[in-house]
């Protein structure tokens, strides 16, 4: 029931992820009154789904702790409950950004080892993709805590973009080691000596560059660089936009360019980029912009599968619980989104 | 003698200042035997120049501290010291960002009022041209130093945009009161109470949509932002060069679009955001990036020789002393950067 466009995106969202993975299974929780209807006509979801009546929703605007006491019988805490108790292998929402990561949170804990969770996602550079977290869920950051989001993060690269040994990045204002913050200069002394393919200090232009494969920053920096970033590549596609209407030969030109800057367009739609997942807790939640259409939902419901079958969770407990094991497995194994782990991925549920 | 191209680029940018700005006059810091053979055949820029032979220079990888102790005759400190004297109405360079501060701050002094100078500059944006500080500066930040950078940034917006009245606002990680670092919030309660007009938090994408004239960070934040979007502004003109490469028909609607796309170029270069300046000094301190080419360091001239007619200092010397009396002058006059005040600018001195 989350998000500017909901239910209706997260319906269709479901359908186009359907089509994508056909072994996705869904538990979709919300007004029943609302969505039976509307899935009257979706023969392909209705066939793979059970609709999970629950009376409330999380508004938007509300406070996570507001949500916390009293959305218990809100569809996204149902959701969230069922990936819990194991009936669903992941949750994936459009909803209130800080209910859902205190819900998760409170139900969920966080991995052994982990002392805070924090929110990744995907940027497109130069050399394909980077990871990044935090995102903003944690505005101040312990060096341990920057230190173990390097370590959930290179999980994260090698899971979901299956990079065989990611490098890792810390995100500052210069390379030098004498640059930034005394948790940031901490943290790289760890990182320094740890076993993580670490490549020092890196800067804003690293992101979009690709220079590594996961950049570390603390959630307010995070946070300023991805929404700077998502305004940038706006203000530029803006301009582009406009200098094929600025003269009659211009736009000629669109005419003829016109299918392979359709592509550009899909290159850079965020839509592609829409999962941001919460990394460090004991189950798979990926939230969605909560202005998400069918297609960054479907997106979001993608990178939740990805995790699921990749064996995410377990890969993160071996990391945090047994670090010579993993360290062993880390240099013998390089798993690809494509193979199958079978952790049993039955349901994503969607709230 | 600063910046990767110099001193070639420093004379070259002064030339086409010097095109732009009859005006100018030029002291011209640095080592005599390499400058003079360079300006032989630069006849326009000789006559308005004076070569003033220094025999040291502060090299890019020097520490601030080892470059304010031991470079007392470098290139660099010898033009801070000019503006100190009043010989230079304004110093531009291209050296090392961290030695140009400590120099300045050391010479020039803060205004009084003042306890940290920073760094801003300005963005091309959906709506115009937004500034933005600090931009690396002082990585730390107190409420009080965020209030001071609200203050001398909606200064620079009046005196170098020309605009009448800019809005404020603070970056932060959502628009809630509840967000964010407590120095932010408490700047923020300050800010409201205050005569500017001041906008609230804003976030990163805000900086690129233009909704307010001045963008206020703690210099990690401003820093990751700028180099953020620059890095993501590079990457988009790449997706949209391999376009173009991407078919035949994509490279006919080149052809036909091509002087558009130029413009586009022009648009988007850097060079014309070039110059970062020191606010906050007795003295007008523009710092031009260390790989600027001629245009660049052009644009850095541009920004110096726009604060110094526009009475920048003066401006900010009775903001800070006498906040009644200034802000009886914000409400009467709108000074444009064509508006020559009459400060008596005979010399940009660049190092």
């Amino acid at each position: 029931m989350g998000g500017d466009n909901a239910p209706r995106s997260v319906l269709r969202g479901a359908t186009i992820a359907k089509r994508r993975h056909p072994d996705l299974e869904f538990l979709i929780f919300g007004d029943e009154a609302r969505l039976a209807p509307m899935m009257k006509r979706m023969i392909r979801l209705r066939r793979s789904s059970t609709i999970v009546h629950t009376p409330d929703i999380v508004l938007a605007d509300e406070k996570a702790a507001t949500a916390l006491r009293s959305g218990r019988n809100s569809s996204m805490r149902k959701a969230i409950d069922a990936v819990r108790s194991g009936e669903a292998a992941g949750v994936v929402s459009a909803g209130n950004t800080g209910a859902l990561m205190a819900m998760a949170k409170v139900v969920l804990k966080t991995v052994p080892g982990i002392d805070r969770p924090a929110m990744a996602s995907f940027f497109p550079t130069m050399r394909g993709e980077t990871a990044m977290l935090d995102l903003g869920a944690n505005i101040e950051c312990s060096a341990d805590n920057l230190v173990q989001f390097a370590m959930m993060g290179e999980t994260f690269a090698r899971t979901v973009l299956g990079s065989l040994r990611p490098t890792v990045g810390l995100l500052n204002v210069g390379s030098e080691e004498v640059k930034g913050h005394e948790e940031l200069r901490e943290a790289h002394a760890i990182l320094k000596q740890s076993n993580l393919a670490y490549s020092g200090f890196v800067e804003g232009d690293d992101i979009a560059a690709g220079t590594v494969d996961v950049v570390v920053a603390d959630g307010f920096s995070g946070n300023v660089a991805l929404k700077t970033a998502e305004g940038t590549a706006k203000l530029v596609n803006e301009f582009v936009r406009q200098t094929f209407k600025s003269s009659l030969l211009a736009a000629i030109g669109y005419l003829f360019a016109r299918r392979a800057l359709i592509k550009l367009r899909a290159r850079v739609d965020p839509r592609r980029y829409n999962g941001a997942t919460f990394l460090g807790l004991n189950g798979i939640v990926v939230k969605c912009h909560g202005g998400s259409d069918a297609l960054g939902f479907a997106t979001g419901v993608g990178v939740a599968r990805d995790m699921i079958r990749n064996g995410f969770i377990d890969r993160m407990v071996q990391e945090f619980h047994e670090p010579a094991a993993s360290e062993a497995d880390r240099s013998r194994t390089a798993i690809g989104s494509n193979t199958v782990l079978g952790m049993g991925a039955q349901a994503v549920s969607s709230t």
